[in-house]
C-alpha cells in the first residue's frame, strides 16, 4: 500500500470542499451530540456538533467549538441569551434525523419540528432535551472563549445534570456507550456504530504491555 | 430500562476516581492519537491523547487540551521548546502500547523505547513519527491557550503534512478511517473498533430524511 504525502502548501492548494472533507477526516473518530437551546420567545433550537471534548471532571467541564459562520449561530445566541443547552448523544436510530439538523432553516423553524424529533423539559434545564436520546446532559455556559487564530468560539460548558440509562453505569463510574446506543462520527458526514477492543487498567512503569 | 438522574452536586459527591471515569466517559466515543515530540538534547516522547478537535480548514488547525499536572508535562514542554511535534492515529495493532504511554516513565525513559514503538524521523518534523501508525500528521504549535477555568491548557496546532495510504483517500478529500484502521476510545481506558452505518449527503431544508 503506497503512502500519499500531502504538504502544508498541498493542502492550502486543495478545492475548499475537498479540503473541508480531508481536514475534517483527519483528526479521527468524534463524538456527535445534538445541543438544544431555546431563544428568550420560548422558540427552540437542535444543532448538531462533533467537536465536543473533555476539560476536567472537577468542577466538570467540557468544550466544544462554534463557528460563527454557520447555521450554529442561533445556538450561539440562545445559549447567551438563556446562559443553558442541553446536550444529547446521538444512536443509530435518529442519526439521520440529527445529521438533518444540519441544514439552514430559518430561525421561525425550529429543528425538532423539522425532523420530527421531540422537546423534552424538565426542571434541569430551561433548555430542551431531546426525547429520542439515551443520555441527556444539562449544561450551564461557564465561558466563551473567541479563538482570534481564526475566529471560532470555544465554549465552555459545565454539567448540570445527567440522565442516562441505569444499565449504562458501571460500578466504576465508567458509561458503557456501546450499550446505551451511542455512535460516532468522521470527517462532515460519516457515522459509525463502534465494537470494543478492550478496557485497560491505569498503565504503570512496571508493568508489562498486553 | 430505568433512567438515572444525577446533579451537579452528586457528581462532586463522587469518589475522585468514579467521578473521573463518569465525565471521561459522558462526552461520546473520542479520537485517539500519540503524540511524538523530542527535547533540545535529542531526547524523544511519545504520550497518548483523547482530546483532540477540529478548528478549521483554512488554514488547517487542531486542537487538544494539556493537563499541566500529568504525564503529558514533558510532551508540554518538548513541544515549547522546539515548536513542532507529530500526532499518530493508532489501529488494533499497537493500542495497547499507545495505552501503556500513559504510564508515568521518568524523564530519560523515551516511550518508544518503553513501548517498543519505532521512532520514524523524516524532513517533514523536527519531532518523531510513529512508524507502526497509519495517518501521520507533522504539526507546528499555533498558540498555546491557558485556560483559567481550571488550569488546563488548549494547544492549537498547524498541520504542516499528512502521510497516510494513498487507498483511504476518498475522490472527495474525505479519508476512510476504518480503512486505515484507527480505532476511538472513550472514558479514560476504553478502545473500540467502528464499523460505518452511512455517509449522508449535504443536509438542505426542503430535503426529506432517509
Amino acid at each position: 500500500m503506497s503512502t500519499l504525502h500531502f504538504s502544508h502548501d498541498n493542502i492550502l492548494a486543495f478545492d475548499k470542499r475537498y479540503r473541508a472533507n480531508f481536514i475534517n477526516s483527519l483528526g479521527g473518530f468524534k463524538s456527535l451530540g445534538l445541543i438544544g437551546t431555546v431563544n428568550t420567545a420560548g422558540q427552540t433550537n437542535l444543532a448538531v456538533f462533533n467537536s465536543f471534548f473533555h476539560l476536567g471532571a472537577h468542577p466538570p467541564l467540557f468544550g466544544f467549538i462554534i463557528r460563527p459562520d454557520s447555521v450554529d449561530r442561533h445556538t450561539l445566541s440562545n445559549i447567551e441569551a438563556i446562559g443553558e443547552f442541553t446536550v444529547n448523544q446521538v444512536t443509530e436510530a435518529f442519526f439521520k434525523k440529527a445529521h438533518q439538523t444540519s441544514a439552514r432553516y430559518p430561525q421561525d423553524i425550529s429543528e425538532f419540528d423539522a425532523t420530527g424529533l421531540t422537546p423534552l423539559f424538565n426542571q434541569a434545564s430551561k433548555a430542551p432535551f431531546v426525547q429520542e436520546s439515551h443520555i441527556q446532559i444539562a449544561a450551564s455556559l461557564a465561558e466563551r472563549i473567541n479563538l482570534a487564530i481564526n475566529g471560532t468560539i470555544l465554549m465552555i460548558g459545565k454539567i448540570e445534570a445527567v440522565f442516562l440509562p441505569e444499565d449504562c453505569l458501571g460500578s466504576d463510574g465508567f458509561i458503557d456507550l456501546e450499550k446505551a446506543g451511542t455512535i460516532a462520527c468522521s470527517g462532515l458526514d460519516s457515522y459509525h456504530t463502534t465494537s470494543r477492543l478492550a478496557r485497560l487498567p491505569y498503565a504503570k512503569p512496571e508493568q508489562p504491555i498486553g
